[in-house]
């Protein structure tokens, strides 16, 4: 499931993100500063459907999934249609609203009426997208569309695991985290106890 | 995410399936015969609601994300109540109902009232469960109830990548792999193409 | 929504039951003795996959939602395949499992390989399947296949304003059974209060 | 589960909807003018959660359920909060991206801090909400959060049936309402068929 070794040369360094304005963020963020993490950059848009139901909760998922340390989860803003519905102010009652407590950066606008600048740089074709930027900085995976969040944690585990850093201290965490809830007793909220 | 390395020396063999009759399977298997392939062990039964609804799906969505080189998944039927309701009949039309392809074992009833062999070997509290092997054969981790699609993913690469074996032959299906569905055109189906 | 007058003279007398044994039932069910009452029949087998995640489930909702003085709802098991996997024992661990508390009466097989012979008497087509029956007893309805909550909830209360009995004493009791949960406070669980 | 008739002279008449602007519609709509219809009055704001994911589909739901010439489904788009995030620019995006084709009409903001004036004139608690009004035009139900799809159905229906008017034409036709899908042939897609 890993992204293997021999297609890292052809890839090429993340661009960077040409972003306006930063939500939930102290300070602005870029594929180079978070080196040494894996980065989920998540493209959508407040008033895409799909982005609604499946790519943000999907990107709140990994940031609880993840380590922080492992992974920085991201997501990106990226309006290329219904400029005047989707602007700052729509966007950060639509964070408040929704819980969503990663970092989230405001595409750049281009000066045509082409799509925002990061996401002309990613060459991305529409929302929701997911980007994969490995810890040497490099644009590893790119998606469109509902992702299954199977492959996508076995896809970000593959890129943590590339590291070489000894990420040991959390063993043991993981059974804790693959089990949701341990019911007890007799069968009970659909699983049965011994 | 990885299972870390510090662990390994720790954690004891996976213990042997005493298995009644295979399904799906041209000839018994175990874990020994499996070494150099990651196992996800999924114990069920079929009356048990939580894995007809959730653990069930589950093995049958690992069994078709990862490669089988990598990954064997394997399911368990580990009757400890209803016995005369959940017999080899009814686990085979079961099986058959519910399009399972995945190779599934009848875990040995104990001497006693006490629960099946296999069950009480891996130490199990009850259904669904998933136990995860590593490639060298030793139990890794443990759940019982509703294990998270994300995190189950991420375990499972996380074991994969941990074997030193160099899988970048399927590089580059990594984004189709992610991607469910990639509509075109204007939002459909929630997504909004470019 | 409701089924209209005029096909009422058309519509022949529900069948009679041929049930070989009753779950949950101190006494053996039939229309004629249910007569005053609208009847929710619903065919499942255990077996069956859309039944247990569907058509069960929507059957106990049935029952959760209407009044027992106005609706009956009543399982049919009809078993036309795998018939050694779906026993009266293997059905009474299912009941028990899946929580089921309405009666549930066991079609009683045909002599030859045909369908049981509750389903042949009323032209069933496979499972799940609902049966509407009015309260005068006469056969108003039949579906095949995943059938819509809503559309269905109409066609009961279509068929309880059929009576010309008086419903009123519940009025009132309207709001609290439409909502299923009444968040306070701001935007909680999704809903937002003032 | 009809709202009885000793409840219809303690029940006021719906008062007007104040609203700022319509969309999806050629002409403001009123209580009055809707008349001999029952009407569903589903309160709303683009950036409630709960709304989105649960209240607009349900009554996209009940708008492709009900037969028009018996049951009117209108949307309320009642803003108490983010003003500035909620205006018509975005609730007219919002309303192309989500496919909403009934009726919204955008409530009449207060002079004050206070809700919206249909929002206070009908004592709503908050979105998502549902409002029954009967074909008297009077008020019946209000209910807020998450509602029930079969209770809602069997409620609207209620209503549709209170009228004495002969809604006999589409008998038949409610068979294949209540059934989303047919399978046919063997069990596939959950349903087994003979």
């Amino acid at each position: 499931m890993t992204l293997g070794p021999q297609t890292r040369e052809t890839l090429q360094p993340a661009p960077a993100w040409e972003v306006a304005r930063w939500f939930n963020a102290d300070a602005p963020l870029s594929p180079e500063a978070l080196k040494g993490q894996v980065i989920v950059l998540g493209a959508f848009q407040l008033l895409c459907p799909g982005c609604v139901s499946h790519g943000v909760p999907q990107l709140a998922r990994a940031a609880a999934t993840f380590d922080p340390a492992d992974v920085a989860v991201v997501g990106l803003h990226t309006v290329f249609e219904h400029h005047d519905a989707q602007g700052p102010a729509t966007l950060e009652a639509f964070l408040h609203e929704y819980r969503v407590t990663f970092p989230v950066g405001v595409d750049a606008p281009s000066k045509s009426a082409a799509p925002p600048r990061t996401f002309t740089a990613y060459g991305l074709e529409g929302t929701p997208s997911l980007v994969l930027i490995d810890r040497a900085g490099r644009l590893r995976a790119r998606t469109f569309g509902r992702a299954d969040d199977m492959a996508f944690g076995a896809a970000v585990a593959g890129l943590i695991a590339e590291s070489g850093v000894t990420a040991g201290s959390n063993a043991g965490a993981e059974t804790d985290r693959i089990a949701a809830a341990t019911p007890a007793g007799d069968c009970k909220d659909g699983s049965c106890a011994l």
